[in-house]
This record gives C-alpha cells, structure tokens and sequence, in this order.
C-alpha cells in the first residue's frame, strides 16, 4: 500500500488508520480542540461538551491518554481534583488535526448536500 | 468553540467531528488510499484489505458514498458488475487526510510506546 510516495505495509497501514480512528473520533477532536485553549478540570468539559454522557467522556479521555495525547493530573484534595492537559504529542498533533479539521469545516455543506441527495435515492 | 483563529458553534463542531470520525476511521483511511490508485471493484478491495469483513467493507463503502467520498458505478452485465471510485471531493480530502496519516505514520512508535506505558500502568 502507497501513502504519498512511500510503500507502507498494511500492517502499519491499519495501525495508522487505528490512530487516525481514534483521533478523528467525534469526541476526540472536540476534547483536543478544548484542551488547546487550557487544561480543564473533568467537569469543565463536561460543561462544555454538553451532549456528552459521563460513560463517552470517559472513555474517550481515557483513550485519549493511552495514545498519549492528554495527561491526566491527580490533586489528592477532599475532593479530589483531576485536571486534564494536552501532552506535547497532542499539541503536535493539532497541527494536522487542524489542516483536516478546517477542511472539514470548509466542505462541510458539500457533505451535508451529498448525505441528502444520497438519502433521498435511498427512498 | 475556537478552531485556530475562528469561533465555531458547537453543532458545527460536532459535524466536523462526525465528519472526521468517518472519514477518520480506520477502514475508511485504507479505502481512500487504496482508490486513489484507481478505480477498484468490490472484490479487489475485499482482496486488498485481507482482514475486513464483507460487513464491514459494505458498510464503510456505504458511509463513503454517502458522505460524497467515494461513487459507485453499477455495470449491468452478468454477473453485475460494481466499481468505486474516489469522487472529485474524495480527492481533494486526500491532501489533508495524507497530512495527519503521515503525521500519525512518523509518530506511530510514540503512540505504541504511551500505550505500553499506560497499559503497564494500569497492572
């Protein structure tokens, strides 16, 4: 398999399309885009991501972190605080993320039209 | 919501982030690329992506169509026959898509590495 001009083996090629997966996961840019303002704390972006449920923050952050894009820091107040941060592989990643994204952006009525035109032959 | 130096609402967040995660998704990244060598039919992909499920492919093939990424031409000889291409939108998402794979690509061993880290971690 050819990405560009490199021949990159389906092995690779899948756990590049993993990552990418889990990057261009819905919640996932959402909570990488917030955390480049700031650190937050879990409830902020519970605040902020409003149609999210408890169970999707979680395990979205959770992944988030075992790829190595957001840290996740433990103050042992009474409550506990937990602050949430883009590592440097997340800001780093941002950059294409933001190409990707602002595309998206840019096309996005193109999609919506094609979905409604798709839709409308499916009926 | 900021994406660079522009204010998003949130609902288009949200599509962009439904967008991405289609486009994003593992199987959807090893179609693209394999099409923008050419034209394939549903068989050749089927062959090319040994690990997929007839399931799966259909069901990818159909979020790409339906998002505009990917045409599907139906030849009427016997036994049918089902080509897909990349769409002139499909082709112009490759350079930004290519971006953030060969990002992913470049940084795959230190996503490998926080993974191994946060799964020792977590024994």
């Amino acid at each position: 398999m050819r990405l560009g001009n490199v021949d990159i083996p389906l092995e690779t090629c899948q756990l590049v399309g993993n990552i990418l997966g889990h990057i261009g996961d819905k919640w996932s840019v959402l909570i990488i885009v917030l955390l480049r303002e700031r650190p937050m704390r879990y409830s902020e972006l519970e605040r902020q991501i409003e149609s999210i449920s408890k169970k999707m923050l979680t395990s979205t952050l959770r992944n988030l972190e075992r790829d190595g894009f957001v840290s996740r820091a433990l103050t042992p107040t009474i409550p506990p605080r937990v602050d949430y941060a883009l590592t440097e592989l997340g800001k780093e990643v941002m950059e294409p993320l933001d190409a990707l994204a602002r595309w998206a952006l840019t096309n996005s009525a193109r999609i919506v039209e094609a979905r409604a035109r798709y839709d409308r032959q499916q009926h």
